[in-house]
């Protein structure tokens, strides 16, 4: 066992990706520090966070520098400053849609390793972001409970797999016929029935886009076209993702919806770390466990992210943007939950894409898409 | 991928391990080439193999050096010699019971490669077996699916995994009672429900005698202590094992009962070979899949493997040459299914054990044994 202690930046560590960090942080004080933290407004749970943490480096996105906070001894960086500060070891990109983007840039040209949950950004940038972390040497870790899986099941696998799955909870309206999900409330889309998350990707969760999204950074993470790449509905949440080598072999990973455990594999990886606040899966579950087909008619929008993801260029930005905008519309109940999709495909339809794209090039359409779906809102061409 | 032929030795190789491997051998010539066949008593299948395979070294058990056999240029060895012999890179050891001990032996003290199919030899004599290979540095590769799939999930992981989970199909009789199990038939034992294969291990399957084994050989194979090596009813066998890390991870490995998987992967190992000859697991398969406790009520063998395996001494050597006994009588109709189970806990408990015993004192304990179960078969005393 290394002691070598592992010095961290959190971006978005007042969201939930960022909070489960710092309780794995907490677990192993003589294997990591936090060097830098960036939240976006929760002021609150940011001052404690660096009480308890003193990191070095603290981004506050609606405060001025040191305001509310507790009177430490912090450098003021934005998050792209601390995602490629020297001192920083280790970047966990937890921020949410496409604020995760120009610090996850940063992270990999200064050649940093990077423990991702933003996948907004790698599905929209994810030609030239691989590119960069090629020629850096950057390293992305998946975050992700089923990217997790897959790395954990190719861990020791010397050859490209022959087929990715990637297991799907189908969220809280499984089974739902288009009728009734054009009538779900925004409460009932943020029950999800396994995860604990975020509201955006709750919301995602629910469309299936979060799957659909997942299918692209897949394919970037592990270099494997759309094809070799499936879904699998799964209600339980236990089996996280399988792979398909070869020979025909499958190996999958399994455990609670907990995403402390990909957290934590990711940043104690290539060691395992006994954290007895982890559960240990009850083998009972297993007799429980069910799997079926996603349905592409009712949740248009995993339909939407394969066929942007397939056609590249500035589509997927433009997927991520519009989803991102729809979701809050959703959430401040100005439009139904099948709208989502509906405004997806309406922009997508519309894009006029750019053949590999400058990052300029995927701001710009993320811009774009952006107004073209105030447009359609204010202009009452939902569906 | 590397263009080097691997130099096989195949012990039972009419068998139904040793005629898988072949199949194996068949579909990769340039990878694989077949210097030693030995096989026991089936000499029309042997010479047709020796025709095909054209090996450079024989043993038939049954027969004199070359009578029965094509007029090929060939030598005559016993299989510890085969086993042992300077072109083999690899000893494929598939024989059925005791037999396979001794040519065991012989390729461990050789130092080779050994893809063990033959589990009582590894139960019999585990602690010489691999005390020897440490000193040798031979290596024991598992043939049997379900230490197959615990290796696989093994694979690049650095640390002793927290729990084994082997997964037993429950064979034909799961969820009978004693009182029905009393009645069953040779024809019924011998119908597994997943997989195909030889006699004694399909009796030990219904028996579950041979997942006592495996639980005995994973020990062995894995270092684990038994505490942590739990067996889980699973009537599909398409799970084939799991493996519990310590940080609460839990990877499987799936795929149809077919054990040319298993064969080619210790064959080919560490590298996967692409066999279109080997069927790609269907997703739908995944919506079926159930599991369960053994009752180890009605199916006392599992329970007497794992307490002889932790007794250790000449205990396992004992249960082995019980079983073998027992099961050779109920297939000759001499004794009831149940009685299997009877013979063996009887015999086991008249053993006064040997504490580290030495490769003699495991033999002669085997030998007594077997003298056991036939007096107490002679004397009337079952269950």
């Amino acid at each position: 066992m290394t002691s070598t202690i592992k010095r961290l930046a959190i971006l978005g560590s007042t969201g939930s990706i960022g909070q489960q960090t710092l309780e794995v942080v907490r677990a192993f004080p003589h294997r990591f520090r936090v060097i830098g933290l960036a939240a976006g407004k929760n002021i609150d749970l940011l001052a404690r966070q660096v009480s308890e943490f003193r990191p070095r480096l603290v981004y506050f996105q609606d405060g001025k520098s040191g305001q509310g906070l507790p009177d430490v001894n912090c450098e003021f960086l934005p998050p792209e400053g601390i995602a490629s500060h020297p001192q920083v070891d280790t970047v966990i990109i937890a921020t949410s849609g496409k604020s995760g983007l120009l610090p996850l840039v940063a992270a990999v040209k200064s050649g940093k390793e990077i423990a991702l949950a933003n996948k907004e950004s790698l599905v929209a940038a994810g030609k030239i972001i691989t590119g960069e972390a090629r020629l850096s040497k950057a390293r992305i870790l998946p975050l992700d409970s089923e990217h997790s899986a897959i790395w954990q099941c190719l861990n020791g696998e010397n050859q490209k797999p022959a087929r990715l799955v990637l297991t799907a909870s189908g969220g809280p309206f499984l089974h739902y016929s288009k009728a009734r999900l054009s009538k779900v409330t925004i409460e009932q889309a943020l029950k999800h029935p396994s995860w604990q998350m975020g509201r955006k990707v709750t919301i995602d969760s629910a469309t299936l886009m979060n799957k659909g999204l997942e299918v692209i950074e897949a394919h970037w993470l592990f270099d494997m076209p759309f094809e070799s790449i499936n879904v699998l509905i799964h209600p339980q949440s236990i089996v996280h993702s399988l792979v398909e080598f070869i020979d025909g072999s499958v190996k999958a990973q399994l455990g609670y919806p907990d995403m402390r455990l990909p957290i934590q594999y990711a940043l104690s990886y290539p060691e395992r770390l006994p954290n007895p606040n982890l559960p240990r899966l009850n083998w009972d579950i297993m007799g429980n466990l069910t799997f079926g087909q996603a349905d592409l008619d009712a949740f248009p929008c995993l339909r939407l992210a394969i066929e942007a993801g397939k056609k590249g260029g500035t589509y997927p930005a433009v997927l991520c943007a519009a989803d991102e905008i729809a979701v809050d519309l959703f959430l401040s109940r100005r439009i139904k939950f099948t709208d989502i999709a509906c405004l997806v495909e309406q922009v997508l339809g519309e894009h006029q894409t750019v053949a590999c794209p400058t990052l300029d090039e995927i701001i710009a359409a993320d811009t774009w898409a952006r107004e073209m779906v105030s447009r359609f809102v204010s202009g009452d061409s939902l569906c």
